[in-house]
């Protein structure tokens, strides 16, 4: 059963270019008796369907001392129900030629198949029946740990980024939970039991936590049929609390954070500064940080790898990005890697003066209408793309959002002006809200043992 | 009403060279019925006597997203129970000629009167009383609340050194609570309610989780009958769960935190390296890293004094510090500042000079012996003040030791060797547990902004 960790960055970072939609579908949104919210998402270009089921839980929501949890809970859903035992629920899906899989962030967590059309009652059935029906015994879930230990051991133990971007997250939100890596600390997996997973699932896996997303070559009428009679049936069972995390305090001084790491062969600088949300953002403000991430490092047309590739020749590459997918906070994020004979600092200072004059001066007039038409147009190309879409709309409305908001994207990136772009700036690439991360292969001498 | 808070670094800091005993007056040491501990230090010398409460519990033990309750509650356990209304306590105090104070840190909350030996009784009485008896108003909840706002911005936010060191706190851990400030998040701190008090209060403060220590003109035996007659008569009224919170993950790299401020005229550099506590530590592990923080930084026969000031005339100070008393982490510190006209960065590497010397070849006999000779005199000499004795005891048995750890201490300073203090330094020395704190009057101009 491969699984997929995807955490908020990302996953997000998925998207950033790719799945704002411009000529839409026609949505439909509703919401059963059971607080189960539902999005169909028509496409009739083949006899394909996308179905996911979105609960509104992930690792920021676990407690202290338990990260890890929500993921952990994540791999334990395809251990089996009671009416639908074992892998019974994965054998049918790869019986009917189908594919599935499952992700993981602070903020949400997902299951998904892709199935030929005929087959999505039976689907919405089984994922129905996995929302209370869970039975884990000790004898599935302590080898599932080790898999979730090697999970680890692979993406950030034995991977020098994987552990920079942890240090750096955990050094970046002094106080929030983001600050935890969504897999969880190793020595917190580690302790995690059946007990505790299913006291989560009981709190949070609930019809009212939950939103289906289904996309394919299907009406909003025959789906609100199939939900009513297949996810209809489950009671709620759990009140959900308001999702309120602890916030950032005041952040006072720009950090960082040095690596090394004798695999490391190539160095590289990277920073994040804390920014807003779509969610939490000023309206407009979050269209403004994804039209400036385009302009700053989206590829090789972007400011910082012209600057620092093309011109200066000091790198060999360089760019931006910012995810505004997300409950709470969101990063916006600088990355390069130095030419052979070139030191992390030069390359930093060099970023800092393109970042410095983007915030005096802004962009300019065609970098801005180029960042709006890439990203509308990938916006567009991404309806190209049933699962892309699918996502898209789950990870927005489990994140604080709604459908207009997703549908009204595209003109408010259209609305997007140069001085909202120079404002964010000003306002967002503030150090003191920072953390650069250094990846390189050995610390200096005087650095490594005192 | 003043009240001291004492975060873990300061109280125990003000100890690190005072307060171990080396001819012991014979302590006492015997728990009431209903879980209280009692400590007895017989002191003859004059006809008064100290008295001081500590619950178990501090900053730490708050939940997320209510940092400062624990401070918050101990102000307002000045306001008055039932049967000793409104300030009657401390008036009462005042009208003897006594003192009083109270004290939080990230591990304990505590209480104490110092009053002529004959009103012993009745402050047990008073303080028996306030265990369970605390009555809050709204109409005394809210006015607190702003003097302790208003502390926070003395400490804290109208203070350099006080941002600078909750900001590497914040980045010295990654996931455990230490990185909260003890005095709360002002953030936190402006949501905490008369509901949030009573709760914590109802939770925490319980005979069975509280040690008494008495340390004056007294007897055992006199104690042992007041005790029963005043706080004997409270009955636990909570179950106290083992203090477990979330732990370090590795910590894989070494980070900094520069904090600006134009009030700075005196830059300054100061790295604090996780540590074990005198809790955690393995034996002799903690008195090794007392001798070697005495031997590297305890004044100016140190040796970073010796080296940076004497010698290479490039600072007006450096020291080192280390502080033990704590449940889990304690902090290894040094720190220095440049003399006018040389950097930061010059200063560091010249301490890092010092700190690779150490762990290399470790320190000498006579450093050893004079740094031993030190701790163990200051341990006798802190035996002439009363309250520092009745702290030195309380700090330690509200942090996981026993009467007899603390008896033993100076036996276990005699028996570091030289051996010891360079496995110390190399061991607890590593850059990536540490954080580097810069405190400079403005950020260069790159990094202002950008």
């Amino acid at each position: 059963m491969p699984k997929l960790l995807l955490l908020a960055a990302v996953l997000v970072g998925a998207f950033a270019g790719a799945a704002r939609a411009g000529a839409e579908p026609k949505i439909a949104h509703f919401t059963l008796w059971n607080g189960l919210e539902v999005v169909v998402v028509p496409d009739h270009r083949a006899p394909v369907v996308t179905h996911m089921i979105w609960y509104k839980v992930g690792a920021a929501d676990e407690a202290p001392g338990k990260s890890g949890l929500a993921h952990f809970l994540e791999h334990l859903m395809f251990k089996g129900t009671a009416k639908n035992p074992g892998d019974t629920f994965s054998q049918q899906v790869a019986a009917i030629g189908g594919q599935e899989n499952a992700f993981t962030s602070s903020d949400y967590t997902g299951f998904f198949q892709r199935v030929p059309r005929d087959h999505l009652k039976e689907m919405m059935a089984l994922e129905a029946d996995r929302i209370t029906g869970l039975v884990l015994t000790d004898e599935v879930v302590r080898p599932e740990l080790n898999v979730v230990l090697e999970e680890q051991n692979t993406r950030v133990a034995n991977n020098p980024n994987g552990r920079l971007a942890e240090q750096m997250d955990a050094a970046l939100y002094l106080n929030h939970p983001y600050g935890r890596p969504a897999i969880g600390w190793r020595h917190e997996i580690e302790t995690l039991t059946r007990d505790d997973a299913l006291a989560f699932y009981r709190r949070f896996y609930t019809p009212n936590n939950a939103v289906v997303v289904i996309a394919g070559d299907v009406t909003p009428e025959e789906i609100k049929a199939d939900a009513e009679a297949t996810y209809g049936k489950i009671a709620p069972r759990a009140e959900i609390a308001p999702r309120r995390r602890p916030a950032e305090p005041m952040q006072e001084g720009p950090r960082t954070v040095t690596l090394a790491d004798a695999r490391v062969e190539q160095p590289s600088i990277s920073r994040v500064y804390l920014a807003p949300s779509s969610t939490t953002a000023k309206p407009g403000e979050s269209e403004a940080l994804e039209v400036l991430a385009h302009a700053l490092g989206s590829g090789e047309s972007g400011r910082l790898y012209r600057a620092l590739v093309v011109d200066q020749g000091i790198a060999i590459n360089a760019g931006a990005n910012y995810s505004g997918t997300a409950l709470d906070y969101a990063r916006f994020g600088v990355f390069s890697s130095p030419k052979s004979g070139r030191t992390l600092h030069e390359v930093e200072a060099a970023i800092d003066a393109v970042l410095a004059d983007v915030i005096e001066h802004g962009i300019t007039a065609q970098e801005l209408e180029s960042a709006k038409s890439r990203l509308i147009a990938d916006a567009v190309y991404a309806q190209d793309n049933q699962a892309t879409l699918a996502q898209w709309y789950g990870s927005a409305l489990a994140t604080g959002q709604t459908v207009e908001m997703v549908e009204a994207w595209p003109a408010a990136i259209r609305a997007v002006t140069a001085d909202a772009v120079r404002m964010a700036a000003r306002t967002w690439l503030d150090r003191r809200t920072s953390v650069t991360g250094y990846l390189v292969n050995s610390l200096k001498p005087e650095e490594k043992h005192s």
